[in-house]
C-alpha cells in the first residue's frame, strides 16, 4: 500500500501538464487555419476597413446642411451624382449637396456622413429633401474602425475561430503561423485484446480504446497515431513503446489493467533516454492507475485499460495535455464548459480521492436538474447514457439531492 | 415600409427550419464516424461484454465460502489454478477452492464472484486466507451489462462520441450508416468584392464571408463548397446560383447588401425550378434582410453582407439548418451552450424586434459577468472580442445592469 502515499492529487497533475510545451510551428493556409492555434502575435499590415465607408442605402451629405431638418422643415439638397459599389468616385461634396450611396460604398470627399434613404424623398431629378438630421460620422465606418494598422489583431496561443478567420481573410493573411497538431501514439496492450475486426473467443475482447481515444484526440484538435496492440510481455511492449515515440510527439498506452501489466508499463518506460517518472497514480475514482513522464520533452503516458476509466481520463487530464501541445493559451476557451444545475439524488464518495462521477441532465420544467449515472464503473454504456461529470471534493463525503453542482460537460458533443 | 409587416418573427423561421429534411445516407468505416450521425437505430448484434469476467486483481471463489469471514476469522481456500488473460480456461470451482484471476479475465465455471488481492494472503502455494466476505457477483461484470443482445445501443439521429465510438467497436461494427454531410455551396456577390489574394483598390474590399462562413460550416460538420465572388448583376448571379443549386445541397449567398442586389437575390431565386420563397426578411438585428426559399426540397438562402451581420444570422439560424440537414434529432445536443450570467452593463433596445447583442464573458471574483460589446454592428472585430450573444426580447425595451441573462456561446470556440 506504499503506492497510496505518492498519489497525486489532480491540482498537482495540471500544474505537471501545465509544464509541457507546444509542440512545434508551421504555415497553414487560411482556409486550413479553422481550430488552428496561432504561433506569434499578429499585427494589421493596413488599416480595416481601409477607406471610410457609408453603413447604410442613402446620400451622402455635409452633415451640418441637415441640422435642424425635420419631416416639416426638410433640408433641400442638389443632387450631384452616385457612388458605385467598389469604386473610389471622383466627385466632391460640396456645401449644399448630396451623392446618392450604397451601403458599402465609399464616401466621395467633402462628405462626412450618410443620410439613410428613409429620410430622403426626391423633389425632381436633382432635388433631394432631407427629413432628419444626422451627426458628423453617422452612417459610416472609418478607416481603422475594426483594426489601425499595426495594432495586434489576434494574440499568439488564440485557437481560431470563423470570426478569426473573417478578419485575417480581410486583411489579406494568406498564410497563416500556427502550432502544429500534436501527433498522439495511441497502443493498446493485453492479451485478451483483439482488433474490431476480429471476432472475439470467450475470455478476449475488441481494443475499444482505439476508437475512443482516437476520437477525443481528433476532437481537441490532434492527430491520432495508431500502433496496434500489444501483448503483455515486456520486449514486445518495449519494442512498440520506441517505435511510438519516434512517431509521435505523445504517447498513450492503455491497458495494463492486471497488475502484471501495470508494472511493466512503466518498467519499459524506465527504459527510454532521459525519462522522468512525474505522476505515478493519482487520487482519483476512476483513474488512479494513471502514470505522466517524460523521455526528454516528449510526454509518456499510462492510461487505465478499462475504457470507461481510459475516457474519463482523457477527458479530464488528457484534454488539457492536448490543450497545452497544441499551445493553445486561450484563456477564453475552457476545456470544458461547465452548467451549474440541481443534483436530483444524494451521491456517496469515499473521502481521501476526487470522485468524477458521470451524470445526465435533465431539463425538469425550468429547471436544469442533474442525474448521476449509477451501475457499474467499468461499463461504457455508463459514458454512453452520460452529458458530463461532477467532481466531489476529497475533503467530502459526497453531495446531496438539491445541492447546487458544477457539470463539466464532455469536451465534444 | 409594406415589407416590414412581412418580416418573420424567429420561432416562425425555427419552425420553418425543421421542415427541411436529412440530405440522404451513407456507410462510413467505423473510424469516420466520430461526430457524424446515426442514420438507423442500431441494435446489439451480441451481448456485450459476452463473458462473465472479473473487475478486480483477486481470485474467483463461490461466494457463499466467504460468508462472515473477517480479519480474526478469514476463510481458508485451496488454490486450484489460475486464470489467463483472453483465456477461457478449462477450470471449474468448486465449494472451498479459489482461483486467481487477472482485472478482465473470465471468471471459470463454478464462481460467482472475486475477492479482492488486498484481502487475501497466502498461507503456502496453495492454501488463501480470505479476510472479507464478498456477496454473489462482486468485482464481477456478466454478459450483457453494457447492452444485451437485440437492444438499442445508439439511437437513429444521434451524433457519435467517443464514448459511442467505443460501444460501437466494442460490438465489431466495422461500417456504419450514417447521413451524409450536407455540402454547402457559398458564394459572395458584390461589385465592390476582391479575393483575399487580391489588392484592394480604394472602395473595394477583401470577400470575408467564404472564410467565416466556410468555418461555420465545417464547425458544424458540414462541407463548404466555394462558389467565389459574382458581381452585382443578374444574369451572371443566375448562373452561379444554378451552378450551386446543381453542386450542393444547400446554397448560401451572402452579399446584396445594396438595395439593387437584394432584389437580386430574390429575382434570381424565383427563376429556380419549383421555388417557394418562406421567409422575406426576420424581424431581429442584425439580420433583417435574410431570406430563406426552397427550390424543390433543396433550401436557398440569402444572407446579408455585412460579415458580421452574415455570421450572426449564420450563427442564429443556419446552424439550425445545418443540424436538420444532418439530420441530427439528438435533443441533449443544443447547438449552443446556454450560461447564465450577470449583466454588467445596461443595453437599450428598440421594440419591434429580436436584438442579438454580442457580449464577452468576465470572470468576477466568484461571479460570471457578461459585458456587452458596443461599437458599429458591420465591424467584424466586434465579434472577436465576442465569446456569445444574448437575445433581448422584442417585447422589452432593454435589459439593466443586475439582471440575470443566457448567454448562447458560440457554436465553435
Amino acid at each position: 500500500m506504499e503506492a497510496f502515499f505518492k498519489l497525486k492529487i489532480p491540482t498537482e497533475v495540471f500544474h505537471i501538464i501545465n509544464g509541457f510545451s507546444p509542440v512545434g510551428e508551421e504555415t497553414v493556409s487560411l482556409e486550413d487555419t479553422f481550430g488552428r492555434v496561432l504561433s506569434v502575435d499578429l499585427t494589421a499590415p493596413e488599416d480595416l476597413p481601409d477607406f471610410f465607408k457609408s453603413t447604410m442605402d442613402g446620400y451622402a451629405v455635409q452633415s451640418k446642411n441637415t441640422f435642424g431638418a425635420t419631416e416639416s422643415l426638410p433640408a433641400l439638397l442638389e443632387i450631384t451624382g452616385e457612388v458605385s459599389m467598389g469604386e473610389a468616385e471622383n466627385i466632391i461634396v460640396e456645401s449644399g449637396q448630396a451623392v446618392k450611396i450604397p451601403t458599402g460604398g465609399m464616401l466621395p470627399a467633402g462628405a462626412d456622413g450618410v443620410v439613410m434613404v428613409e429620410y430622403c424623398s426626391l423633389l425632381d431629378e436633382k432635388t433631394l429633401e432631407v427629413s432628419r438630421a444626422i451627426s458628423p460620422l453617422e452612417n459610416t465606418i472609418q478607416p481603422g474602425d475594426d483594426f489601425k494598422k499595426g495594432a495586434v489583431i489576434l494574440p499568439a496561443g488564440k485557437r481560431l475561430r470563423p470570426q478569426d478567420l473573417g478578419v485575417l481573410a480581410g486583411l489579406g493573411f494568406l498564410e497563416v503561423p500556427v502550432f502544429r497538431k500534436p501527433k498522439v501514439a495511441i497502443l493498446s496492450t493485453g492479451d485478451e485484446m483483439v482488433p474490431v475486426s476480429q471476432n472475439p473467443t470467450p475470455g478476449e475482447v475488441r481494443d475499444i480504446n482505439r476508437y475512443t481515444l482516437g476520437a477525443l484526440c481528433r476532437n481537441m484538435g490532434a492527430v491520432p497515431v495508431y500502433m496496434g496492440i500489444c501483448s503483455d510481455h515486456f520486449e514486445p511492449l518495449k519494442e512498440m513503446v520506441e517505435k511510438a515515440v519516434s512517431s509521435a510527439d505523445i504517447v498513450w498506452i492503455s491497458g495494463g489493467s492486471s497488475v502484471g501489466t501495470r508494472d511493466f508499463t512503466l518498467k519499459v518506460f524506465e527504459t527510454l533516454p532521459d525519462f522522468e517518472l512525474l505522476v505515478h497514480g493519482i487520487s482519483i475514482s476512476p483513474g488512479k492507475p494513471t502514470i505522466i513522464g517524460r523521455t526528454g520533452a516528449k510526454p509518456v503516458i499510462g492510461l487505465p485499460g478499462h475504457p470507461a476509466s481510459a475516457l474519463v481520463v482523457a477527458e479530464i487530464f488528457m484534454t488539457r495535455m492536448l490543450r497545452t501541445l497544441s499551445g493553445n493559451m486561450d484563456a477564453r476557451h475552457d476545456v470544458h464548459t461547465v452548467k451549474q444545475a440541481i443534483l436530483k439524488r444524494n451521491i456517496p464518495s469515499s473521502g481521501g480521492r476526487e470522485d468524477y462521477v458521470r451524470v445526465r441532465l435533465e431539463k425538469d420544467g425550468e429547471h436544469l436538474k442533474v442525474v448521476p449515472i449509477f451501475g457499474k464503473s467499468g461499463l461504457i454504456s455508463t459514458l454512453v447514457e452520460a452529458d458530463g461529470l461532477i467532481r466531489i471534493d476529497m475533503n467530502t463525503e459526497g453531495l446531496y439531492e438539491g445541492d447546487e453542482v458544477d457539470v463539466m460537460l464532455f469536451s465534444h458533443v
